[in-house]
């Protein structure tokens, strides 16, 4: 053991094992995830060469490989709950992806919901045993997040009882869907169905690309992989070209929608109801951002108390980097955002899970809540915490850039979540419609619930005020303060939008031209939102927690991050006069005493989010501090260390010293 | 022709060509840039697979390759000139760097600069003829931006009159130097030089690492490969162990210090010597920062004018992503920041030729504020122009990820330069040294000259005062009064610190230790003294450029620039009193409205920068806007398609079937 980083853990004031009960949910949690933990850490079946060594054909070879150990091992270990699965995913993806997440993501969910009675009878049980290899392709070469534009079609022939499906043009090729490449031989496709001669818009259907038995393409199916990626090395994402590629009237999904033996189109009975996948996933990304963020900020953190480097005082040792300032500034309260993004990744599974109850009994009254909630923080959190592991990684001086950091690897991994599932600032205008919605009925007189409640006073409280003539209500040192100096921002800024939409209309432009001339101002306003409703959460976590070493430290952390939020849009809380000018001073002044107050916890902090070094893989990070005697070992298994003398020299250089 | 984009170019207000040649320096500078362009897309030596198709060894050997094959034909067309020569490895490069970049950029420089005339004559020929494969070899594993901390040791021996070079600990093992891993057969070693029992710090040797006939390291030399990086994937980066390697004395460059026959060590001259090569290559990135940005928005500006989604008006074709309010405030103002940063980047070229004239005439006296200068803009402009990439590429959409778009490729081999030739941090502190030397100066009355000349000023006009009774100063519609603006802000920010270190003083805390308790603040002042120098040169250019048409464009482009930095660091105009509420309002309503103005030049912005297909080598930014088809194209050729039906499926897939 490193002696610095032994010194750092002797240094901490609370016990780092009950902070990592809290954010298991529990210490029965804690205990079952590391037993699950330590059957992939145990197993020589995933102890493989490090990923960045290998070729793209070589790691997605790897990934398929541990795709299917995966799936004999949890039968014979008898996982089976979703949580525990993901748990065991956690350890041996590391900072990878898996070959077939999208059949257990997307296409046998969507059997799961979207089959009637007998075509779940067929299905399931062929998906379930991996017969049927599924994905889900919905987007297209020249479409994306507008799923209108969709070009695909599927129009029913009742003459043959068939749908034929083509794909009419070169931006209507579907592109993108994971595993769709080579791995599937079965892919969900959206297209437009016509029949009878109307075009009654998206279904799903399910196509067959490739034989069962050979895996070779079927007829009229040109079916690839889209080529390397930023991150993904390891999943096949793939295009799909359908040419007059037929297939059963049952293979539409028909648990709403029909199309009957004559081509009778029946409707479905709500369009609300496949809401709920979208939801749930965008709710997950929220909680991957505060696990990728606590990642890096462990390696990024470990290894400044290991590194020494240039000289604070004239004459004495190097210092570790973690006593400048500025690398203090720069890690801690993204650490502080990391537990932050972990609370409202709780918070959300919650929520989630309640009103997923609630939808089973057909109420649906708090789904568009939701909704545009996980829309805006899946935007929120996933631009900051992408963001913020760049940090991590270029706080790690020159080794940051090795790929033994694994920071690149979680970069390149991460970053697309601010792309999938909706495009971020499609999501955060889509958040904004709630607020402007919400804002306009509050402005009428409805009284509005739940968390944009904060509307019912805007138009009471926020009268239009120069600075110095609005008395401040802000006690920088009091986190409740903070979360109203956070509401009331949050509240000036959608009545700030929604003027601006006013004003755009005055012009006597469209509403819809209006929108998109005041879109910079509603990304802005549901931007403030968001950050409200994280501050607020993470103030709320602290009410739960007894242990007076743990709530003092976080504590610290959410003052940290509420203070740090403020400083940063510094201009929005003078402008709407919530800060004085000398109390902005006070907030710089509070922010370096909390960065000194939380330099003996930084290490505890990291350690108490308990990532084993298998699922780090970052020699950087490693629990030990050892970073350079392994660094070495790493490099010495670089490739192009096989051999002595490269291929190169003969082929080139020697030749060129010849010529000249 | 995509009939998008031909619309775009119709629409533009002014002659491109005409700006492509101010961007180049003169008509004939554009001719000739040309002119060697063309040598190299003609060149069916040039015409190569995609990198991101092939394995880093393959990528490796494709660069020696191409290194060995540019020699040869820059002697074949008589290229010398050292602009062209980058002009000429600028298109070849593509993207990516070049496997003998070392040799070009550090062995040979620092043979030019440190040899003795003995030395000269021995050493060059052999560089020069590529006999000598060189790179040069600072920074080790434990030790990176502070030089005093390097471990290595080449301790004379009088009795064979040789340096015996050793690395004494893991942490001292020479790490990162490009070309040393596998391509070099001689490395100039920085070495604490002990002779006659005392160390006189870092010197420069020559070491023989290779066999010059075999290639086969020598005894004691342990070389390889670093591993895998983010980026670099063509260089091999190296590590050196020495163990016990001797070298004759004439080993050691000589041309300042010297050890003699005997031992006897004889001191340099001077210190300032060295400043040279790294003022230079600072000012060179800062041109690379305005290139890399100025290539990633032509991509996403091009794109963004052909990609259709989603919808403005109900009912009306999909529009152009460009269209919408959002895009444009992400991408144009990065545009006014690329066009910013060329012309800063014309300016420290100049600069820099011009002290280098007054050094060679024995005149050192600016070097310091060109050093700072450097130093600072180095870490402003890459830090901001790595996250602009990262802006470009995700404004792509899913597309930004694939390699084909260039984007991943630009960034990853961009961003290192926030860390190499001075970690960012690191040199804005450097920086701040400088402001802060200088505030005190003027502050005890000493008159400043040159670009801190503004802190002649501060300690009369700048006295604390609030908001309210401020009187404001600028006018938003007018470059000069906000040029002026950022100069005040820096004026206050520098006072701002200077206090800081003050008041940590007081507490009778040491100077280092003021100075790391007041490193946020100096950061934070050094960055606004960055940004008023980027402003003001962007204001002055403008008054060099008689077209109207192109005078006018980028006024707007500077208005822009000014406007959009204002509005993210709202804060500190508030703070510092230099706008008021009202006027912080009027600048997003006014950058709106240049949003608008901007969007018919858009596309004719970025075609002057006159980047080929070839050189941006982007599916997404091509000239003729035709992206679908060759994305189609380009993933047909991924390697993961050379089969139809991967063998992981027969490995692992078939029997997974078979056993469930």
């Amino acid at each position: 053991m490193n002696p610095d980083i032994t010194r750092e853990r002797e240094n901490a004031t609370f016990n780092v094992e009950k902070l990592t009960h809290i954010l298991d949910g529990g210490i029965e949690k804690t205990k079952r995830r590391r037993e699950i933990e330590s059957l992939v850490i145990s197993d020589p079946d995933f102890q493989s060469e490090d990923l960045n060594f290998l070729s793209r054909s070589e790691r997605y070879d790897a990934a398929v490989k541990k795709s299917a150990q995966m799936i004999l091992k949890l039968r014979e270990y008898g996982i089976s709950d979703p949580e525990e699965i993901y748990c065991y995913k956690s350890v041996f993806r590391g900072n990878h992806h898996e070959a077939l997440g999208l059949h257990f993501t997307m296409f046998l969910p969507t059997l799961y919901t979207q089959c009637n009675k007998e075509q779940f009878e067929k299905w399931v049980p062929l998906a379930e045993s991996f017969k049927a290899l599924g994905t889900y392709a919905q987007t297209e070469l020249g479409h994306g997040t507008h799923l209108r534009g969709l070009e695909t079609t599927a129009t029913y022939d009742p003459a043959t009882q068939e749908f034929v499906l083509n794909s009419p043009t070169i931006t209507s090729i579907k592109w993108w869907p994971g595993g769709l490449g080579k791995t599937s031989n079965h892919a969900i496709v959206l297209a437009q169905l016509h029949t009878q001669g109307k075009c009654h818009g998206l279904h799903a259907f399910i196509v067959p690309l490739r034989s069962m038995n050979t895996h070779i393409p079927l007829p009229g199916v040109v079916v690839g992989d889209i080529g390397p990626k930023f991150g993904f090395d390891e999943v096949d994402n793939g295009y799909l070209k359908l040419e007059n590629v037929r297939i059963p009237r049952d293979h539409m999904l028909m648990k709403y929608a029909k199309v009957e033996a004559d081509g009778t189109y029946v409707k479905p009975p709500s369009a609300k109801l496949t809401y709920g996948t979208m939801v749930f996933i965008r709710s997950m990304i929220v909680g991957e951002a505060g696990r990728a963020l606590a990642k890096s900020c462990t390696i990024a953190i470990r290894y400044s108390s290991v590194r020494h480097q240039s000289e604070i005082r004239p004459g004495e040792p190097e210092p570790q980097i973690m006593d400048y300032q500025t690398q203090q500034y720069k890690l801690f309260p993204l650490l502080a955002t990391a537990y932050a993004y972990k609370f409202v990744g709780q918070y959300m599974n919650q929520v989630y899970h309640r009103i997923t109850g609630d939808i089973s009994q057909g109420d649906f009254s708090e789904l568009p809540e939701l909704h545009a909630l996980s829309a805006g923080l899946k935007a929120f959190t996933t631009w900051t915490a992408s963001e913020g592991i760049e940090v991590c990684r270029m706080a790690c001086g020159g080794h940051g850039y090795s790929r033994c950091s694994a920071l690149p690897d979680i970069y390149v991994n991460f970053v697309p979540t601010c792309t999938y599932e909706g495009e971020n600032t499609v999501m955060m205008l889509q958040t904004a419609r709630f607020l402007i919605k919400s804002y306009r009925q509050a402005s009428a007189g409805h009284q509005l619930s739940g968390i944009v409640s904060y509307l019912n006073e805007s138009e009471r409280r926020l009268q239009p005020q120069s600075v110095s003539s609005r008395p401040t209500v802000v006690n920088v040192n009091d986190l409740a303060s903070l979360v109203e100096a956070y509401k009331l921002r949050a509240a000036k800024l959608v009545e700030l939008a929604a003027k601006s939409i006013q004003q755009e209309l005055q012009k006597r432009v469209s509403q819809e031209d209006a929108w998109n001339n005041s879109a910079i101002d509603l990304v802005r306003a549901s931007d403030a939102h968001c950050h409200y409703v994280v501050v607020k959460l993470f103030a709320a976590k602290l009410g739960e927690i007894g242990d007076t070493g743990v709530h003092s430290v976080l504590s610290t952390l959410a003052l940290l991050y509420a203070l740090q939020g403020i400083q940063q849009h510094s201009g929005d809380f003078l402008q709407t006069g919530l800060l004085s000018v000398p109390q902005l001073s006070q907030v710089s002044q509070r922010l370096k005493e909390l960065l000194a107050q939380l330099r003996p916890n930084a290490v505890a902090l990291v350690d108490a989010f308990d990532y084993c070094d298998e699922m780090l893989n970052s020699v950087l990070g490693r629990y030990d501090g050892n970073v350079y005697e392994h660094m070495f070992e790493w490099a010495r298994c670089s490739p192009l260390n096989k051999t002595e003398v490269h291929e190169s020299y003969h082929k080139y250089l020697k030749p060129l010293q010849a010529k000249l």
